[in-house]
């Protein structure tokens, strides 16, 4: 049987990959520190399930289509609460965000159309993009500018003909880095100039450690028909597993072409779509206290890093991961002999491998991932690994 | 900006088309029964929402890409109970029927590829094929002879090089029309020579009402390759709110294939998916009093419309739906005259029109699909409104 051109151009996820190795180091008795995968350990509000006890209709029926009115206007007030207003109109409710950049994209995404990304990317962009036909133009960076891509000249000399769209992933997945509010405004004035639609990807929103107030493209009034921001309750709250994200837009045609698609589907779980509402009851001390706990997990992890001779990293404003290039030929063979050869007394250690992350081939072999979603005394452990591991390998390889 | 032209060769729903007209005829004071939409009416069997109230987990985490053990051994043990076995790896949960047949066709169809589907069929096929760059080849039938499509030289004289599936939703919607076993094991056939993927829609597998055994395609083992079943648990159990579906092959490659669009989405709603699981708990007793319930209404459906002169219909075996062709000019026409012009006592009835269910066009414009998703005494309310509005119509017109 044939397969379509699209899937076949499309991989299974890098965060899986070693997924049966990691099964067999654990048969082998090994404990596995996980700086691996991006779902945070943090409790979700007990307003979630608070709001899931009380559910009583008898019928549990379809939604509509564009979102339920008691989430829609919860995340309008959120909205309203940073000082910027969308109306009911201008936000679309998605199963995760995942749906939403989904929905996007084959909106705006054509056979042989092009759209910017920085790399290295979450990975999960390329089938997103595959599916569509288009492909990815990276916009390159390096480790030792930390990641830095906001420049007008890298990314206007991208741009051609068939350029559609520049994604921001704003804070970072996998960088962790931010922009500041003059690269944001730059960023949108080229999207305005060439006519360019803008999709900020703003899952990591709140994890922001400079002490700065919250960003988002969606605050850009003037660029209203370029920008189409991507939300989610998953980080946020902590509450990956509801599925609720949200497509955000004030470019009503694209609404409309969208609402296409969300009819197409029928609607979002209507469970979870009540109780994520909910979610927005919670108050800035939730915020303030989650982003305290991060920051000290990142410079834990910063400084764990700047001891290993060789690393290259700086230190990043936002999300929680951080990409770093390591001292070692080969991420990939690095991570699979951490499973299979290497032990500190039984344990060891796992990060993403970068490669995957990069769309140019051969760039991010010596780079890696980690996502710092574990408790202080087990996150300063596993990185005591990480480092032990790298003096190892090198002694043996 | 520019909008895709697969998003652009798509349309809104045209179950939604007549709603500003509906808030209109409300707003004047009008009561309208509704026989536009398959939302029914049936209580949600409680183990959901016990599932739902003894969730005691302290953070909603992503679940399984592609699907919860505890879900996929309840469908696989509802199977088992239907005679027919699938291992754990050929169940895939989904996020609704709905996305389990988008991510099949992602994976089965490329630009410029057929798939076959008689017609009349679920509009929404039509915005997931279009996605996909392909594009629905349909298979004719007449409700003289009650949507029959089940033909061999009908379908074979439509297969070429370009065709690679055959999509039966069966029960039928919007036909209600169901397939001998003879005609399923020719339909199999048919695929096994031609080197077609055969998707078999099979929401509604649960409503039929002649008696006879559930029926499923995934029976037939001798087509492993080709056979693709889709799930939910949307009419099953009248949780439709909780968006739980699934793909269903023994084609290992396929499942490998779609794996890819499972872990780019990342997971299916945790909450709903366990609370789904207990869904299969319900016991025999349920489905039966359901069924009698749905034939009943059925009955009343097609008794009231042979009332009516110049009605052309055939009792249906299947679904909670009727397709009939109306002593009438345009549905379309007359279904905004019933909520612009028409009213008894106050009163007036919705139904689908059928054109936008044809990929011919012309067809269908004097044909409707009838919901029977009311209770008794609405239903027959509704049916004496539907042969007055035509009575006045034609008197009118």
């Amino acid at each position: 049987m044939k397969f379509s051109s699209k899937v076949k151009k499309s991989g299974l996820s890098p965060m899986r990959k070693f997924h049966p190795y990691a099964v067999a180091a654990q048969a082998a008795g090994k404990t596995i520190y996980h700086l691996n995968i991006g779902q945070p350990d943090v409790e979700t509000p007990p307003q979630f399930f608070e709001a899931v006890r009380g559910f009583s209709q008898s019928v549990l029926a379809y939604a509509p289509s564009p979102g339920m009115p008691v989430l829609i206007d919860a995340i309008q007030r959120y909205y309203d609460n940073l000082g910027m207003h969308f109306e009911t109109g201008e936000i679309q409710v998605t199963t995760g965000g995942s749906e939403a950049l989904q929905i996007v994209f084959n909106c705006i995404l054509d056979d042989g159309d092009e759209v910017l990304i920085p790399e290295p990317f979450y990975p999960n962009y390329n089938t997103m993009v595959n599916v569509t036909g288009a492909r990815i133009c990276p916009i390159p960076t390096t480790p030792e500018e930390g990641y830095h891509y906001a420049d007008r000249e890298k990314i206007v000399s991208r741009i051609n003909e068939r350029t559609r769209a520049i994604v921001c992933t704003n804070p970072g997945n996998p960088t962790g880095t931010i922009l500041t509010e003059d690269e944001m405004r730059m960023i949108v004035d080229i999207a305005k100039e060439h006519d360019l639609f803008l999709v900020a990807d703003e899952a990591y929103r709140e994890f922001v450690y400079g002490g700065e107030a919250l960003q988002s493209f969606g605050a850009y009034e003037d660029a209203a028909d370029n920008i189409i921001v991507i939300d989610t309750v998953s980080k946020r709250f902590s509450a990956c597993g509801a599925r609720i994200g949200c497509i955000i837009s004030r470019n009503r045609e694209l609404m409309g072409e969208s609402m296409k698609f969300l009819q197409a589907r029928l609607s979002v779980a209507t469970l979870d779509q009540i109780a994520s509402a909910a979610l927005y009851d919670v108050g800035p001390e939730y915020f303030a206290a989650v982003r305290e706990e991060y920051k000290r997990r990142r410079d834990t992890v910063v400084s764990k890093l700047a001891e290993i001779p060789g690393v290259v990293c700086k230190c990043p404003g936002g999300a929680f991961y951080i990409m770093a290039k390591l001292p070692i030929d080969n991420a990939d063979k690095f991570q699979q002999w951490l499973l299979e050869e290497f032990d500190d007394n039984g344990d060891t250690v796992m990060f993403a491998p970068g490669a995957p992350m990069y769309a140019t081939p051969g760039k991010g072999v010596d780079e890696i991932r980690i996502a710092y979603v574990l408790k202080q005394e087990k996150l300063e452990r596993a990185m005591d690994l990480l480092a032990l591991g790298i003096k190892k390998y090198n002694e043996t390889h």
